[in-house]
């Protein structure tokens, strides 16, 4: 089944928008209000070059909530339950951000900038409208906007040396999430080393929508001698990889522990921060549900373009969120989120995507353990 | 330029999906999170059905945010600039909500269902993760969350006596904006008389998701005699009827002033509000910009996929958010967001599409006063 996406004016163009139309898209989907592009229509074609070349991404739907203000800092330590004692200017942090109910509603990488100005690089859903309600009811010294910034990724082993020829060598010091303002040809924008695959990739946040198309063409000039082409975050490697989709793979009423974020969770934290007594609650409770890996049995998986239920004899005790046919492993991979009480590596259960039934195996997560120690850029932070 | 759109876990289906895939829906567009038909594939017939016969909607991305407990009252009357003093069990009010800073971020529907409970009929932006950190932070005893609710349209002049079919006469005495809790067959719902037309009809609030294609089945069953057909919020008629579409006819910096909603800012209010010392700031300095009417010169118009400039002279004065054409009105109709100095009925400006200019002239909106007065529906309400 497929479906046309309706244009109009309610949601946003990318400042990459006309690029991507010329460089072949051919799905979209809608991130923060803005059409993202999801294919170009060739998804081996396009995990290939993630995984041995280099791609280029049009992430400017990951839209940034600027803080700035005297308060900056204690509002976004006040925001996330993540202890941000140790947070260096240059320097971006994965931080879960939680409701009062100490349900995750976000898991942007927190960027700062100066000792008084940061970034929040958001997933799919209004913070901005939340953060700023919540700065003004407390109080806070603190304006809360959305700059003009939009990101551009390039991603894959390649993807290094050539933003070396863009910026020079001093981009191998970049460790990863830190980040540097610079420019190119006079283009003002943000390079950090970040990208939402385990490949190794910087993104530029460029800081001027008008030279969106501009940029897009200096990067893929110097790319064609890395076989460059256009691709978007990847569904078979972000399973792979065990990287985090907010909104796909949480329930609504997902607390961070669930979904893996644990670790970034400091309840023994002195000062309040939202979220931190339901937290605290849940983290006595337990958690009831976790996220997984599961190894589907068969011939290869198209993706799924709906959660999938999953079964331990009867019961349903879960969703996959996404699976697909992984081309590095030779085998049908998926990430689900089910109760915990299943999640011993090889416990065997059954998957229902409405029309048959799979054979299902427990994995760890994330798959490609065996590969990603060889990645200069892992890194749990 | 047509692309198709991605689905996957990340975005929600409708209750009434399966529904209309077999009715052949071709474009979807993203909404509150949910894939929401936008069109069949045919717009004239589409257009004529919703002015002549019955359309039904699936607008289950219309979401509900739900505010529960002892403050309910208080809270929600804190979330807007509209006085609720007037506000019986059984009403619909439409109401504004803005940010601290006076900017318009929803625009939903308020509804009584009990004195301690409200649902707020939302609009594309995530205004539950809001309502809940401002409840949370200020105090308010209130419970706010999503429940299990998707309404369904029946719009169009034969929609009522296809209602009083299903439902029985009594229904003719419900007014504008007001509604009763009922069922059909044992299908809990509500049901309202509302809609995103001006053309008269209801929503059908299905309060239980498991029955949605059950419940179109039904509607549809009982509408082929008055030439039932599916559709959705027609980008035609809501032009002709001047209705705000949120995040498409407003800049998120717009108040509700410049929107056409200044009658249900309530600065003389007592009590405080969200966003009241700054809507009384911007009301005092007067407003800048506003929605208005403009036709376009030239051959019919295919509607707009993006905002259109719109200038005085070469001076660019705001943007167009819609334009299509009228089989009615047989002219091109637009909604516009201009400066305010240019708004006089008659003025002359030019419109840029980014390929060809137009010539516009200032309209009065809505464009179809002519016939609204024979509306029984209409209200300002």
């Amino acid at each position: 089944m497929s479906f046309y996406i309706a244009m109009g004016a309610r949601e946003r163009k990318s400042p990459y928008f006309k690029s991507t139309v010329k460089a072949g898209v051919t799905h979209f989907t809608v991130y923060n209000h803005m059409y993202m592009p999801v294919s170009y229509g060739d998804m081996l074609a396009e995990y290939n070059r993630l995984i041995y070349d280099v791609a280029i991404w049009d992430v400017a739907a990951e839209r940034q909530v600027q803080i700035i203000g005297p308060d900056a800092k204690k509002f976004i330590q006040y925001l996330t339950p993540r202890s941000l004692n140790k947070f260096s200017i240059g320097q971006g942090k994965y931080v879960p951000i939680c409701d009062h109910l100490g349900n995750l509603i976000n898991d942007p990488i927190a960027m700062k900038l100066d000792e008084n100005k940061y970034w929040l690089s958001i997933a799919d859903q209004d913070l901005l409208y939340v953060a700023r309600a919540i700065a003004a009811e407390k109080g806070f010294d603190v304006d809360v906007d959305e700059p003009d910034v939009s990101p551009l990724a390039v991603q894959g082993p390649k993807a290094e040396d050539l933003i070396v020829d863009l910026f020079g060598e001093h981009v191998r010091d970049i460790n990863y999430f830190w980040f540097r303002e610079t420019e190119l040809d006079g283009i003002p924008l943000v390079l950090m080393r970040s990208g939402w695959s385990k490949q190794g990739g910087f993104e530029l946040f460029l800081q001027d929508s008008q030279y969106g198309d501009v940029l897009w063409d200096k990067v893929v000039a110097a790319g064609q001698k890395y076989n460059i082409g256009p691709g978007a975050p990847n569904y078979i490697e972000r399973i792979e990889s065990g990287l985090l989709s907010f909104g796909a793979d949480n329930f609504p009423d997902c607390d961070p522990f669930e979904v893996g974020l644990g670790k970034l969770v400091n309840l023994e934290r002195e000062d309040d921060f939202v979220g931190k007594a339901a937290l605290q609650k849940r983290f006595n409770t337990g958690v009831r549900r976790s996220l997984t890996g599961l190894v589907l049995d068969g011939e290869p998986i198209q993706p799924n373009a709906h959660p999938w239920g999953v079964y331990a004899g009867e019961k349903r005790i879960g969703k996959i969120s996404a699976v697909a046919y992984s081309p590095r492993l030779e085998m049908n991979i998926a990430i689900a989120l089910i109760d915990s009480n299943y999640t011993d590596i090889g416990t065997e259960l059954t998957v229902d995507d409405d029309a048959e039934f799979y054979k299902a195996v427990v994995h760890e997560l994330p798959f490609g353990k065996r590969w990603r120690s060889t990645n200069p850029t892992e890194s749990t932070t």
